[in-house]
């Protein structure tokens, strides 16, 4: 696993732009004698593992994608690549999983099921591969799938997750105001672009504020607001740019819908135009309920009970959401952080690095979920049960 | 005047930058037989005319500083500084009063009172060159004054001013506003400057609707606001820049202290803080109701009564308004458009031009002015009545 | 003049009841020789004086209604009806208009021209009563018309005009606003109508900092805001009131308009809806230049140049500004402060009275113009000039 | 159980107005044998069972008080007392409670603890009865705690709850502006009130976009607004009243600060000052996980697993918290509506009523909890296990 990761993070592959990864994920998958698929909506690789007896799917997943980073790390395998660099921790997520391949292949003749391991592109840059890799049937026959992400946040060891919404819907939004510019001394013979544009920022505040359920976590910010290019003169046009996070569908389109309602009528009362384009990110990410008490419960007995945190949800985004709108299944977080080895940066830092037995860490939850699930999902009575962990 | 006036127009020099042309100013002067000062508050001349008689003193200021704009004229004319250009029509003043200097300087006997010809420097740039020329004694003994502007708005033929407040004062506000930035789905652990930027923006709208007497007439306006850079990320800071407008001293210092107190409430609200810069430019300029009326008056009956009339006060901005801080007077606006000759762009345009007849109307007003002035006020009483104009 | 104007106050009559008022000012007109119109336009009274030799028609008006206001002044004619009171002088307009018809009646065969005598109702109360006395042709044949109020504001001797806007148009609002109540704990499941409105308010301070030119005066103020009955319930409704104050008819409308606008754009963003109710009461009051200057000189040379001011518009209204619409003409105020006899109070104050000399320094004033006017505008060349005052 | 219930129904008692009703609970609790206090914090009765072993000390809370509301039912049991109703259901957790005492006091041998029956005065009025009574000692000793409340939301035979924020603290605040009146044409000599409420209404909705934690429900609403008198006056005060709501002390506290800062900062950019007066409420009501988890297990193991369900957070208030500030503990719902007997109405409507099982079944949840505890928490090891449901 190591050897994998460390290779990987010599040479990173930019979302959309993998072209070597994927070919060494089949490769090793092949040598494994996975029935593997490649450019799978795009460049996705999927490899199938067929156990020995009949029982349910389960699904797996790890991203393989780089950041547009300078890896600034003093380590003998820093990216070679200029610029490009593993920065989030995708290249453990991938060795992780090809060592849990491994693993099962050996037993795959006690495995009372199937399992699909999804190996995804692109899931740093919207639109994501997640999303085209299903529409290209990776999760065809999937009866659950689990997925997890290292984190440098939480100590080596730690397992984090939660039951419901665990990570946001992150849209962005951007308007464009077109007012009429003039004088600085005639405002009545302009459009003032500046005073529409606070206007408009200022009436947003109440989305949060009076339109969402209190109950409902919801985030409207603006970024940017720019406008004029002199103090004395009225400007012709401001830009506005913002984002939305929202732990639920509903909210995310009431939303969508107030920013909406809120630009149109704040330029018709100013006699101003505006074009808002509103861009949706990658989903809410809520994990199954019975899915994530099942990646706890299972993670207090490998790590022990102090070991596993339920946390709040978390406002950023994550394309796992896609596979969960589909099939039930968990996410969750898997510690990384050890000062000891400067693991201690966070994530799309240039010095961001991960404690490598995070890569362990993940196996052991995958492996024990798919035992688990198996054993107590599958419809096949009177069976055996699973035994992959002894 | 044509000569000298295109003379001019070729070789424009910047304000505070002005050499060659005070030099042509102080050499005119003196072949008149003039005293003249050179270098008055920097780069300003002053000529002095003795009456053969005693009387008051009259002067006559004139400015003759150009712009950093390409002139794209086509005219023989045109200025053959790379740049440089008299787009405002400086040139027309100072040759129209070397004219009128001319002109007085061949009936000094006859004159009771004494002029001064004022060749100001630098007016189109703060802090200007009217207020340094005053302290460098340009209006020691002066007991009036006059200044008149051409404009490419108004036809040739026509005079312009009013009585009380014709020019505004001028000044410019920046503010810097410090937040504290941060990722923009947490909005709470953050002070959002873009917030608080726009929040300012709408308060200071209260300054004119609420806090300036509605007869009192004023402008605030933000020319530009600019924070943030990216549209997921609370920015640090918020700059802002405006123009504030005012035809009154007291609503002048009003507003400037309303900013101040918005600014600070504003940002304390939200746990922000800010620096505001409030730069005071040239004052209002406010004719002496009794001496635009002897413009007036005299504007009639050289030009006609239809050919004068009386404006709504403008609100740009004059460092002649400082002379009449001091002494009375009056400022008003010669019209030189004119179709024909493509006299017909805006002031400060890279086309402007200008009827050359306007210097000729400009000189009759001044003359006629100083005539009836020095008759009608001056205390040595008995004497024969100045006839300067025939 | 002041045995009238006692029994005036002693009985004072409301805006729109006034009975007696008009039969004894009727009775004294009819008396002094005069052709009388009563009922004019409801309760007005014409008295028309047509003169010994041709020439142009000037009028005259006095408004003579009272106000529902209790007298305690300590005075031998005070009122006798409990709770209405002659609080603004109307009492001495009209008693002077009746000594102005006693002394031209006397001369009116020296008089080239005719002279209509304009006694209003209801000045106090809108609709008013000059539109109504307009539309029933009291104005026929006039060719310009002159109008006073006394003022405790200015002492007596004095006469204050100016030659433009003298008073304004005051206009009222009241905006309902209907949202959707609800618990205050579940904002999102409401239109809140207090953010609503509030938001009104706050949008509607853009109309005189941006939309209004600068140079034209204009007033938008929220009278009132009320909304709500329980601090935790969000409520249905809130009702909004205020008044426009504008000099400029073209203002008004865009202000009228403006306000439409808002409220629109307002609700339209926060989905609620809104009745606006825009009245217009009387216009701006505009003097004609001309006739302003005419009273000016006249008073100046009756009372003094120091005995004149000319002053800025004031934001209150009148409804002499029908009749200006019409014909040209001037209205002035006379100053009836005096502080030995208590003539301190201000207008509409239960204790308000005025130097009962002020009726006469109206009545020179009037007779002054009528002949200035008789003289110097009738188109009858080679006539005797008019000498009403020796 | 019904008897006791349909008597206290007959004759409720307001909060802080409680006489026989808590004479009838002490009566009915000594009969039973219990130790009983009465006056406890003012009006409340605590009764004492003492097992007949060893063991914990487990409290139920029941509120007894009733509310101002005018019986609408057309039952037997319908208020006798004008103007007062049991509207909230209290009559039937007191019956129920009292019901569960005599089970407990049938056993009471067996019992390896002591139960303790807090009967509760004035839930419905602040400052509630519970924080006297605990200042009093009715928790002295308690380990753990229950309280019930009926809800003609859910249907009969349902138990609703979660194992966290269930209520609200509901605060309320008062803001008292205070301006500078004057005539509505002439803001610049006023401080006006209207518009310095409606911009502090406006400034509070950022602090639930911008200052509180998303992930951290709570709501501030402005319930009223009221300002001015007449339409053309400039108010000098504005009243706005609102309430907040939080299901986190740090979040309560801080909301607490950000109004008082806008308040303080939005008056002192107008000039204008402000009285706030913030009441707390009761805080929020926040279930300890473990003893949550306790009563969905046992109430699922009752009831059947689909008759239990897990809520979010309700934005009420009730002053069960305070116990819960003390000792760890369960608050839960019990289903009471059914349309076949009319009990469908919301709690507080006149015609509230309650499906009278849900007294038996708050009971067994009662007693289940008290068994479950007392045999799984003791610390009396080797005893043996209490078993009160057979």
């Amino acid at each position: 696993m190591v050897d994998f990761r460390r290779d990987l993070h010599m040479y990173p592959e930019l979302s959309f732009e993998e072209d070597e990864t994927p070919k060494k994920i089949a490769e090793f998958l092949s040598k494994l004698g996975l029935e593997v698929k490649t450019e799978v909506g795009g460049r996705g690789v999927v490899g199938y593992l067929k156990g020995g007896k009949p029982g349910k799917t389960v699904a797996l997943r790890a991203d393989f994608d780089a950041l547009p980073i300078q890896d600034e790390k003093d380590v003998s395998y820093k990216s070679r690549i200029p610029g490009v660099m593993h920065a989030c921790g995708h290249d453990l997520h991938t060795a992780a999983l090809l060592g849990v391949a491994k693993v099962l292949s050996e037993v795959k003749d006690e495995i009372a099921g199937n399992i699909v391991f999804i190996h995804q592109f692109a899931e740093e840059k919207l639109p994501g591969g997640a999303k085209p890799m299903i529409e290209d049937g990776c999760l065809d026959g999937v009866d659950v799938i689990y997925g997890a992400h290292v984190s440098s946040n939480a100590p080596i060891g730690m397992i984090s997750l939660n039951d419901g919404s665990l990570l946001a819907a992150a849209d962005s939004f951007e308007i464009q105001i077109q007012g009429r510019g003039g004088h600085g001394a005639s405002p009545h013979m302009t459009v003032d672009s500046v005073v529409v544009g606070c206007q408009l920022v200022m009436n947003l505040q109440q989305i949060v504020s009076r339109k969402v359920d209190p109950l409902s976590p919801a985030v409207v910010t603006v970024g940017t607001i720019n406008a004029g290019q002199n103090f004395n003169v009225i400007s012709d046009t401001a830009q506005i740019t913002g984002t939305v996070r929202t732990l639920d569908e509903e909210v995310r389109s009431l939303i969508e819908n107030e920013i909406d309602k809120i630009v149109s009528s704040t330029c018709a009362g100013a006699d101003a135009t505006a074009k808002l384009t509103y861009t949706r990110g990658y989903p809410d990410l809520t994990n199954d309920k019975k899915e994530a008490n099942r990646i706890t419960s299972l993670s207090e007995n490998i790590f022990g009970e102090d070991m596993v945190s339920q946390v709040k949800p978390i406002m950023g985004g994550e394309d796992f959401a896609y596979y969960l709108k589909e099939v039930p299944g968990a996410f969750f977080f898997v510690g990384a952080g050890n000062e000891q080895i400067n693991a201690t940066y966070p994530h799309h830092h240039p010095k961001f690095d991960a404690d490598e037995r995070s890569m362990i860490n993940t196996g052991k939850v995958f492996i024990a979920a798919i035992q688990d699930y198996l054993n107590t999902e599958s419809e096949v009575s009177g069976q055996e049960k699973v035994e992959i962990l002894r």
